[in-house]
Formats: structure tokens, C-alpha cells, sequence
């Protein structure tokens, strides 16, 4: 069975899995705080449907792995249905971290539409995100409807730890945004908290709950953390030489935010031409191919590439070591495979 | 063994395992992130010390209801020693949603110290706040210690469904603020969720803990939520009619600041002379006096009295239902009657 296949099953199955996770909510008195959450979820208000959800890449990792780390062949059903409260728990710690990002950011779209906070107000979308954050916490405890107590709590623990790392690279990447003294040094905690972390305990989750030894579940999770970094630096890449037309974004447009990925930061360690215009002020949308062409010739493009390639490099090892099984793990594959090559 | 006597072991035991939880944060690149917790639970920072953590309440009953709940007595110092890790939990609970609630309000001031997000930024304490509630789910599986995993999970799921009701009733106050249209029915759901919740979580917890049969940990809920209900009474009653020397806030304070509680709904729903004052525009210092007697004269005061001495009956009636037993029974005889009959 293809990916194709495969997440043709398994996603109208997540979607609904938060569907009901979320309606612990849809009760008397508290129907528009529900309606918050079903908006920013994408699948009511203005906008609403496949384009505002987002792609589930989380929630399926965790049914892929456990489907592919499960003794059991990915072909029996029952064995990835058993963990979709934990696919729901990570996609609704995902969706909490972005409500409170927006407002961190102060950022006034999302998926094409208005985030939460320019609908209903900075308060209520700070209590918005902290229910998302609690339904996921509820969502993974209802693992013991397949699973033992301790196997649900293993899980639990692997969330929460995740959530930990993710303050972690939030608190530095809002730290980040005032300094100038920042290097590469400074990027990888940032991101592996930001990025990295979820899509790690992801690949982790999804280990523990198809049964997997625990050099297994290290290898899934390795493989989850060397994919998230690796697909970071190709969205940083992406957000300075993409092509506009196929990411969506205006061209160059991190360089426009001023936003400290990996070639800036290398740029800046480079402290020639790029690294003196930075410093000289807010690069605007009239010398914005000048400097991203600067940037290029001062090798910061090929260095984010050999990045990029190192980290896939190291999450396709982690997924071979990992002996993702049957049909499942082809389609995991495939994913990676997807996830890592993508052109853009 | 007296409250006194009691208290005076657990609370350093208390702040001892939240510093332990807290020190999950203590790390290289985070030390910033750390210490607004630590200023925030009232440890370091100008002010710190006994005023700035607070009493401590909430997680002083969670060990009082495990060893009054327990089968071994309250002597017995394994006994509530095993919960240490559920207190922790609570009370990180009770600071995250304070941290994100000085947000949502616009409040400067929090025991008598500048609240986080004057001293750091909205941002970052919309993080820090995060980081305390990811804190308190890892906290409260630490109950492995000591307690097989079902019992843990049972308690995290408690502390969860918690926290949903915390953040119902902060959706219902924070919407509450623009409506006029409000009566004692909006009332109870509110405060329900916002201040009962969690002391009714805290006894269930403790009950669970100290291997309670389910009538018995229901009558240990009831004792909580009963005794929440009648302390916020109270404290709408002292917030409009309080001896500003005992309660420390400015006399009518409550009035002052338009806020919804039980005397000014009732007030309202009275539709008399109170009620029009209130349409009128914001109560001012200079006609405070005159519109607390107002409120007063028109039976407010009395009909709160009736509504605390309710629900101090009813919670009084669960906790002997409950059948607290040995030394810690007593003590949280000793504090219930003290939360319950304080004056000022």
C-alpha cells in the first residue's frame, strides 16, 4: 500500500479523532469558546476546509510509526487506530503553539486566513491555546481505551517532555529577536526546540505504541529530530532563494522579517558585505534580491545545502537503523523521502 | 498533630519538590527562562520570600485529603510523602493560570510584586506561563515513584479534566466583561470553573492518592468544590465590604473595578437603585461608600451571608461523608473551618 493509500485512510481518521477530541468543549456557556477552536482548526468559519487545516504531517507520523514499528503488519487496522488519541494529542500541541505564536508574533494570518487573536482578542485566544493544550493532554490519556496504563503514561511522558523542549526553543527564539550577537551556535538549540522536538516525539510515540524495543524507539526518534532539522534548514533556504510562485510567500521574504535562520546567520559569522548591510538596518523590498544575491556569493546557499544534507542524511540512517516494517514503513519511506526532497 | 504542626512539615516538603520541578528548566541557554519562574513562585527577585509564593493552600490539601484519605494514619510520613508530586502539580497549575490571567487582565500587581509580564514582555510570559502548566503534567507523573500507573493516570486525567474547567471559566469571565446582561445563573458556572474547579481537583486528587473507595473520593470533590463556592462568596463579600486593614486591598474595591461578582449580579437583578447607579458609568472613590450601603440596603449582603453559609454547610457535610481519618483528618477539619470562617 502506497503513502498515498495509506494517508487516505488514516486522515479522515485523525480529523475526526480531533473532531471529538475537541467537542469536550462544545457545551452550554461555552459554544463560542468551541467555535474558536473548531475556526482555528480549520473546519468552520471563513476559509474553512483542506487549505486551513494544515497537512496533519504530525499526527500522521505517529500512525505511520506505530503502524511500522508494530509487530503487527501496517496492513491490520487495528493497530494504527489504537494510537490515533496520541496522533490527536500531537497535532493539538501543534495547534496550540501556533495560537500562542501568533500572538507572540503578532502575527495577523495563518493558512491564508486571520489567526485566532485578530478575531476574538488577545485574552481569549491566550485561554483558545491553553484549551488546545489541555485537550491534547486529555486526548493522550485516552490511550488506555487500547492500550496498559503504563504504555499511556510512557506516551504522556514522551508529550510532555516534547512541550518542554518546544517552551525551551520558543523562550530563545523570542530572546533571539532583540540580539545582534547571535551565531550558529545560537540556531540549533533554537530550532531543535521549535522544530525538531515535535516532530522527535512524533516518531517516538508512534515507536512506543507499536511496541518497540527501546533501541527501536531511540532510532525512530532520532530519525523524527534529524527530519525536522533538516526540513527547518530547507524551509530557511526556501524563505530567502525560493520560488515565489511555488512557496507562496513574496520572495525573499525571511530576509524582509529579518528573521535569524541558518544563511543569515552564517552570512553574519562571514562579517563581510552581507553582514554589514544587515547591520546598517530593516532590509527593504528594493535591495532585497541585491542582498539575497549577496548573501548566495558569500557561500551562505551551499552551506545551508550541505546542512540540509547532512540532517537527511542522518534521518534516513536513524529510519534504516529504526527497520521501519510492511507496508507502513514503505509509506514512511516515502514520506521521508517526500518531506526531505522537496523542490520548491 | 495540629494543622499547625502538620503544615509546618508539609509546606517545606511542598516547596522543596516545586523547586525540583522547576529545575527541570535550570539548564544552559534557558537560565532566563528559569528565572522568571522562580521570580514568578515568588523565590528570587526583589520582594521574594513567604508574601510572594502565597499560602500554598491548594497543594497543602492535596496532602491532607491523601493522609486523611489514607489507610495508613496521617502519622505515617510515607503517606503523603508519595503525593508530594500530584501538590506540585496543583500548585503549578494555579501559577500558570495566574501568570496567563495577569495578562488577560491587564494586571500590574501580584502579591504585592510587579506581575511577569511587566517585568519581561507579554511574549515571553505567555511562555512562561506555558512552561509552568507543561511543568505541572510532567510533575504529576512523577506519581510512578511511588504509585503503580494506574493510580497515576487516574490523577493525571483528574488534573486534566481540571484544567478544562479552569479554562471554561476563564472563557466565561473574560466574557462576562463587555456583557450587561449578566444575572446570578452566568454567576455559578463562572466561578464554578475559575476558583472551585481546582480546590475540587485538589481533594479528588488527594482522595485518589490516599486510596479512596469512589463514593468516598466523590465526597472528597464535593468537599472541595462546595468549599471553593463558599470562599469565592467570601471574598466577593470582602471585596465590597471588607476592613481594608484585614484584607489589605482598598476598601470596595470590587466596586471600583466593575467587577461581576455574586452582590453586584444580585444587585443588579434587584433592578433598583443599585442597578441604575451601575448603568450609570464606573463607580468612582468618591461615591463608593455611598453605593456599597446602597448595595447593602437593598439585601445584597445578606443574600451572599445566606448563598457562603450554603455552601459552607454542604462542604462541611461532604467532608464528614468523607470520613477523614487520624491526624491529618483533624487538620483538615482544622482548615476547612479556617478557610471557611475566616473574618475581616
Amino acid at each position: 500500500m502506497s503513502l498515498k493509500t495509506l494517508s487516505s485512510q488514516m486522515l479522515p481518521a485523525i480529523e475526526s479523532e480531533l473532531q471529538k477530541q475537541v467537542a469536550r468543549l462544545d457545551q452550554p456557556r461555552t459554544a463560542v469558546y468551541h467555535e474558536m477552536l473548531t475556526y482555528h482548526m480549520g473546519w468552520t468559519g471563513q476559509g474553512a476546509g483542506s487549505e486551513a487545516t494544515g497537512k496533519r504531517i504530525r499526527p500522521l507520523m505517529v500512525l505511520l510509526c506505530a503502524a511500522a514499528a508494530g509487530s503487527l503488519d501496517g496492513l491490520d487496522p487495528h493497530n494504527w487506530q489504537s494510537a490515533l488519541p496520541a496522533a490527536a494529542s500531537v497535532e493539538l500541541v501543534h495547534n496550540f503553539s501556533l495560537v500562542h505564536d501568533d500572538i507572540q508574533d503578532n502575527s495577523e494570518k495563518r493558512r491564508g486566513r486571520p489567526t485566532l487573536w485578530t478575531q476574538w482578542g488577545i485574552p481569549q485566544s491566550i485561554n483558545a491555546g491553553d484549551g488546545l493544550f489541555v485537550l491534547s493532554n486529555l486526548a493522550v490519556t485516552d490511550l488506555t481505551r487500547a492500550y496498559p496504563a503504563e504504555t499511556a503514561l510512557s506516551t504522556a511522558r514522551v508529550l510532555h517532555e516534547t512541550c518542554l523542549d518546544l517552551t525551551r526553543g520558543q523562550f530563545m527564539d523570542i530572546s533571539y529577536e532583540k540580539r545582534l550577537d547571535l551565531s550558529e551556535d545560537d540556531y540549533w538549540p533554537m530550532i531543535s526546540g521549535k522544530t525538531a522536538a515535535l516532530l522527535a516525539g512524533c516518531c517516538q510515540m508512534g515507536a512506543i505504541l507499536g511496541g518497540a524495543d527501546s533501541a527501536t524507539e531511540q532510532a525512530y526518534r532520532d530519525f523524527g529530530l534529524s527530519l525536522g532539522l533538516a526540513f527547518q534548514v530547507q524551509d530557511d533556504i526556501l524563505g530567502i532563494w525560493g520560488d515565489e510562485a511555488v512557496t507562496g510567500k513574496s520572495a525573499a521574504s525571511d530576509l524582509l522579517e529579518g528573521k535569524k535562520s541558518l544563511p543569515v546567520l552564517y552570512g553574519l559569522g562571514k562579517n563581510a558585505g552581507f553582514a554589514q548591510r544587515w547591520q546598517a538596518g530593516p532590509i527593504t523590498s528594493a535591495d532585497v534580491a541585491a542582498v539575497a544575491k549577496m548573501l548566495a556569493d558569500e557561500g551562505a546557499s551551499d552551506y545551508a545545502q550541505d546542512k540540509s544534507k547532512e540532517w537527511t542524511d542522518k534521518a534516513l540512517a536513524s529510519l534504516e537503523k529504526a527497520k521501519p516494517q510492511g507496508e507502513a514503513g514503505a509509506a514512511l519511506r516515502e514520506l521521508a523521502d517526500k518531506l526531505l526532497g522537496r523542490k520548491a
